[in-house]
């Protein structure tokens, strides 16, 4: 067999361990109860990795967020001053099963998504989305989400969530990809969806009445909800993908807001990076392009297991939000058909004849064509202490797929 | 001003009074207390008037489990026999301001989705949408899907929809056509939005834990739920277009499965009528279009207020059920715009780049263009006794709009 032959193996392998995965939500849990590696005073973050002083402001924000909301410090100058002396350990979420959306900051006392692939047995977690902190704003009102997910919604729904025995994802996917989302910024429907199902697991609980009802009225009205969880899906879905031999199958593309990384099936854990692209986009009334921060957040696992820009022909909705053509969209989904090994035989698209999603992104595909990965993501400002200020398209950058094509060939001596 | 100038400006007051529908449910109850001139031994039906003796045999089977239902037969002949004597009433639902969705019965215990127009204070109504006796289907447990709507579900939701003081569906609406809905067989989205809706509203009560668990598992799982309340929407929004002097605008579409009628709004409650179509669908397993009864139900409301087929250009997803590609459907949405007034400026389809759906059907512009309206639709059987077998597209009978226009013709003199 020629290296051609192995490595197309390989990428079968690789794709069919995608399309293998079977996610569950089994837990709703504080994450230095549950996240590997995760202790002491350490927040994990999204992205490759990156230092406290390289940081951008964004995730700077967001990290003086979280250090305050779990009360390590008092005030912003006393969280930069103990981030300064290097007194917070700061890890990438990727090297802890997990991610997060944006800046994607998790600290110890906070509330993670813990999504199992059943097909594999491992586990991946995730933050909850919202709209201010982990864009980098620490402002009181915007850790109050933060407190609340803790004390009252997270472990309202952990106990409903324990009460049914975990919540079976991949229906919930299938359909929502067929309601107009594409799970990256657009959840309206799945989010709907997991309500229903919450619900009913509600109802089946002794909780106090109004503590239901507050979730309930939370989870109902939260369009965005399922972001996190589709995340914890996409990383439990896509890490069993790492370490298949000859495979060329991307198993994670993320960016912090500096750097853009992708890792490679075959060539483990190590980041391929180039600097992180700017969006193009759409901003909230009182922001321009001006403020904008670079490309950010572990999201974009989604579109590494094919959602996402991957599936944006399906979610027409969306192009309010990220601007846009219908046909565009359609032609974004196409193209992306180009750089992958195969369509998911379950996640289907009714917008292009019910065919299947883009899967498994391969870096030779990538470099050969020239075509990369389209995102559709959100903006945040460049400097700390802002909320959302848009959305829009971003290709990952070029350079990470040539230096993994590279580090492939030197690792498997492809001249022979 | 001239003839053409009076159409024009009374269509532009029809299609105003579309626009500005404010469609809000208001209470769930037995059709004997709330439909006008419903009272004793009275079914309504779906279509323009028919007698008993000519009705298709799916409105027979449906008629008869309503007989059943109601316990004033004891068994299929008796029923049979008491019809045959006429002992009981049948009429339109479109003449008690109400609709029904394929046989479309109504009997006074049955309770009904009650919709009022905000914006002109008339209210219409609809029967429970389920997908066996409404098709013909008089089994035991055909039935047992009305009496647990009349015992457990309806009451439930009623305490839970008093509690709230009624929900507004214009938002739910706009939501679901963003979301893969057209509003006539896909209510996917929809029934999601409406069920969160009513999970917190039910989580308001005091009604019992288990009452209150079956109904959220009863909405949570109907993904049709709301095709009932849109047909009462759709009633709600058209029926204050009846009468409007001059405009040659359609305010309802309906079918018996033996005739396909149609309204104008300037020549009132007078039905123009064509045999019904057969509609060229998709089958159930083990049955086919041998099997299949002429177009039938009240459902076309939905079109008529520019919904179902007119929207399925942004419903990919049901094409699974009905046939067809995704091309083929924009270009029914498109096509649709060239025999109505004008576009909502509120219900708007992604997928055609946010353009407003198609509203208004004007008789002229069908009889010039020869372009009838699409309806997707639902199929029962041509015999009693048989649940839903199939769905597919029909359109209008030409013949329904040229009566209509001559009519149209002698009443306004448009020779002078």
């Amino acid at each position: 067999m020629d290296i051609k032959q192995k490595i197309e193996q390989a990428n079968e392998e690789a794709a069919n361990r995608l399309k293998l995965g079977e996610p569950i939500l089994v837990d709703i849990a504080p994450a230095g109860e549950v996240i590997p590696g995760m202790s002491g005073k350490m927040i994990i973050h999204a992205g490759p990795p990156i230092e406290w002083q390289r940081m951008c402001g964004a995730q700077r924000g967001a990290i003086i967020g979280q250090v305050l909301y779990e009360g390590w410090a008092n005030s912003v100058d006393e969280a930069v001053n103990i981030l300064n002396k290097g007194e917070i350990c700061l890890e990438p979420n990727h090297h802890h099963y997990t991610v997060g959306p944006m800046a994607g900051t998790i600290s110890p006392s906070a509330p993670v998504w813990v999504v199992e692939n059943k097909a594999f047995g491992n586990r991946a977690y995730c933050r909850q989305v919202e709209g201010n902190q982990q864009f980098g704003d620490y402002s009181q009102e915007a850790l109050k989400g933060l407190t609340l997910w803790r004390d009252i919604w997270a472990p309202t729904l952990r106990k409903a969530l324990q009460t049914i025995g975990g919540l079976e994802l991949k229906q919930i996917i299938t359909k929502a990809l067929q309601m107009g989302d594409e799970l990256h910024n657009r959840h309206t429907a799945a989010s709907s969806l997991f309500a229903n199902a919450m619900a009913v697991a509600m109802a089946q609980t002794d909780l106090p009445k109004d503590k239901l009802l507050w979730t309930l009225k939370y989870v109902t009205n939260h369009e965005l909800i399922f972001l996190g969880i589709a995340m914890a899906c996409g990383k439990a879905i896509a890490d069993p993908v790492m370490g298949v031999d000859y495979s060329t199958v991307v198993t994670a593309m993320c960016r912090n807001g500096v750097e853009f990384g992708i890792r490679v099936s075959s060539l483990g854990d190590e980041w391929f990076t180039a600097p992180s692209p700017k969006v193009d986009g759409l901003y909230v009334p009182g922001y321009s392009d001006q403020d904008a921060g670079l490309d950010m957040g572990d999201s974009a696992i989604t579109e590494t297991v094919g959602w996402g820009g991957f599936t944006i022909g399906g979610a027409p909705g969306i192009l309010s939000l990220v601007g846009g053509t219908p046909e565009q969209a359609l032609a974004y989904s196409r193209e992306m058909s180009k750089i992958t090994v195969t369509n998911h035989p379950t996640y289907r698209l009714p917008a292009l004849g019910f065919a299947g999603t883009p899967l498994g992104i391969d870096i030779r595909k990538v470099v050969q064509t020239g075509i990369t990965p389209i995102i559709d993501t959100a903006i945040a400002h460049k400097d700390p202490g802002y909320p959302k200020i848009g959305a829009g398209m971003v290709r990952a950058p070029l350079e990470c797929f040539k230096k993994a094509l590279i580090a492939f060939g030197r690792r498997y001596d492809v001249r022979k």
